[in-house]
């Protein structure tokens, strides 16, 4: 088994790196007539995606699922229209390709152009939801790049029968059809192979839990961009505007629990917490958000007569995903910046102040991908920067920090241009 | 011993983050004012300097080395004098820290400041030559960045002596000494643990041999920046003038041949084989260089009673780092770029041109970080590029492609001011 497997994983690899090579220098109306192709196909295929998706939902595994995650898993048709029209969208983004980011001459009159060129071959590697493949093929298409694919098993399926439109779409396009790759298996020896080949891959993009993204890291020796965790911090500073700390740490708690820059940790300034919290955490307990709490906080709340439990350590550096907040009174802005940068996961962390010296030493302090003053941490997000679309937000700092779009997809190379310079 | 050394490993690694705090909101007068005294202290200290490498030279280890790297272990009055110059230079060059890369604001009104930043801490692994401990640290600490280092065995005297001055110099400017740590031990097992630290250190950067590049980028969980092998080509193509593809050929390949972006590899057009390559081969043989040829070029030069041996398979990948060439005839530019592409290595390649079409077309199809038009490849340097500094030449694609000069060792942040936003 494993040795033919071992050859299938590099046959594909190398065609991808071919592939590669092709779409280095695709006009961009090639690679936009290959996207228009593949929405109108996922229009007109709604009965065999559908079909197979039915068929993931028959293995054993699917029932293994949980409820959030079967719900994921689910095409409808409304899914696969709004599935179709996130492809159109991608064709207006501005394509990143032979941008060019800096150009100088140097004394000796060689011209260097620094231009914005695709990084090659990308391995996505992610877990249930089908719409991934679609979106990771297209972001990696538009920015000139080959990917290869590898799913989780439970969309086995319907990622084989999207990843066949996908094919299809790019031949109508005269693309190379090998520019996107499903792995045909999810074996697990399949991406052990895969996530050795440095000479063919260049770039590794794991996408779900914190087990997978852990055993991308720890086993592959092409260089990987991770989407981590987010332990995301609101800081309610002792010059805090109270209606805005209330709307900003609510909406940072509860708009959607389950994401990587929602809010999981809560620090009040001592000075204004007495005053404060209580409020909050009559707010939040409105949103059924339950308060695990420091002595400090505990004990306002307790005099409050609001619900509440006392914090054990490991809420303190938790990522809950879940409407579950932990809750510390700090002494100074100092302190609450020395807690963020230790027990944070430098993704996305907020200052409620109207004291501006104060926002911007939090600024400049906190070692975050994202660093607010006055506003959700929920914004640190591709299409909320405007981007148009996202592969996802890296929680690394080489490459690309926070929100990764099409241009967080490439590279660059030296152009340089001489007249005979030769070195003295 | 496993257990001590670990722990002694993480200390000084937590030490190193904690110290990369501090130094991310150092102002750049401080940074100048430790860089000012290292200088004055190298001055000052030839005589403690010069012993600590005379014990170097003392060790077992040391006869073994070849003379090259025994010379380039060797310190001498005159390398101290320039390496107090280097550090100096390094004050003259702007501070990369806080330049603002982006500024937007969105329809909702917030404001994103996308604003360059330190990476944090960065880990050095590197071999013999003791002045890489000081360049490496200054320019980390120029940057902003916490650096760890871990030279080889045969300069651990003479590394120790220098990071003492490294130290001195950081506590006379009130600066952390944990900002440059070298590993105070040359144990594998040191490096071992520290490759794992992914919570510590950022960004580990190995400059060496293959081997030691190879052990670091298979046993590091931690993102790596590799300083690789530069498998560098010439093409002379049909329109190629002939003084110009001489000059260029005879620099490339022979004015540093020990160096990752010399000329190894040369192809020259079938059109113009037979008149430019005795020419080319005559000028490479009066500077002593080898030539490993395929069967077309070894027909004309065996016509032109010109040494040379035919080559085996492997000389058409190989990086030589010496004066030989391997040497191909192509039938056309699309050849050549599918060779470069299929057998080098992606890091600088040039043509030969008076075709600025054909100059333009080898420009976007040859996949390397520097691909040039009439010039040398020796010229992908960042001393070359106008950097004033460089900290090596990576041949990765992600976060820097080519020379790294300050401000490749930072990444970015957003820093995100709003008026109550939150996500609806």
């Amino acid at each position: 088994m494993s040795a033919d497997l071992a050859r299938l994983v590099t046959s594909l690899a190398q065609r991808a790196r071919a592939a590669s090579l092709v779409l280095a220098t695709t006009p961009t109306a090639a690679k936009d007539a290959a996207l228009a192709k593949l929405a109108d196909l996922i229009d007109a295929s709604h009965e065999p995606l559908l079909a197979a998706n039915a068929k993931d939902f028959l293995s054993p595994d699917s029932n293994l699922l949980p409820p959030a995650s079967r719900e994921r898993l689910a095409l409808t048709p409304a899914k696969l229209t709004h599935l179709a029209q996130s492809v159109r969208e991608v064709i207006t983004l501005p394509d990143p390709v032979g941008t060019e980011l800096e150009a100088w001459t140097r004394p000796n009159g060689l011209h260097i152009r620094k231009v914005r060129v695709p990084i090659g071959v990308i391995g996505i590697i992610y877990e249930s939801r089908p719409n991934v493949t679609v979106d990771c093929a297209i972001l990696c298409l538009k920015s000139g790049n080959a990917s290869i694919l590898r799913g989780g098993k439970e969309s086995f399926h319907t990622n084989t029968a999207l990843a066949a439109l996908i094919s299809q779409a790019l031949t109508a396009a005269d693309l190379p059809a090998d520019a996107v790759q499903l792995i045909p298996t999810t074996d697990r020896a399949a991406l052990t192979t895969l996530l050795k080949l440095d000479t063919l891959i260049h770039c590794i993009i794991p996408r779900g839990g914190e087990s997978l993204i852990r055993y991308v890291a720890e086993n592959s020796t092409i260089p990987v961009i991770k989407h981590y965790t987010g332990v995301c911090f609101v800081y309610v500073d002792r010059e805090a505007d109270a209606d805005l700390a209330e709307k900003i740490l609510v909406n940072a708690k509860t708009q959607r629990p389950g994401v990587c820059n929602a809010a999981e940790q809560l620090l009040v300034h001592a000075a204004v917490a007495e005053k404060l919290l209580p409020r909050l955490a009559s707010a939040l307990l409105a949103k059924n958000v339950q308060l695990r709490c420091d002595a400090a906080s505990a004990a306002i709340l307790a005099k409050a007569k609001l619900a509440h439990t006392t914090a054990a350590p490991a809420d303190f550096t938790a990522e809950f995903l879940d409407l579950i907040l932990a809750v510390r009174v700090v002494d100074s802005l100092d302190t609450a910046i020395a807690t963020i940068n230790r027990d944070g996961s430098a993704h996305s962390d907020t200052i409620v102040t109207r004291d501006e010296a104060a926002a911007r030493r939090f600024q400049a302090s906190v070692d975050s991908a994202a660093v607010f003053w006055n506003a959700s941490t929920r914004f640190n997000d591709g299409f909320e920067f405007g981007y148009g679309a996202e592969i996802g937000i890296s929680t690394d700092r080489l490459h690309a920090r926070g929100p990764m779009g099409l241009r967080e997809l490439c590279t660059y190379k030296f152009v340089i241009d001489g007249t005979g310079q030769v070195r003295g």
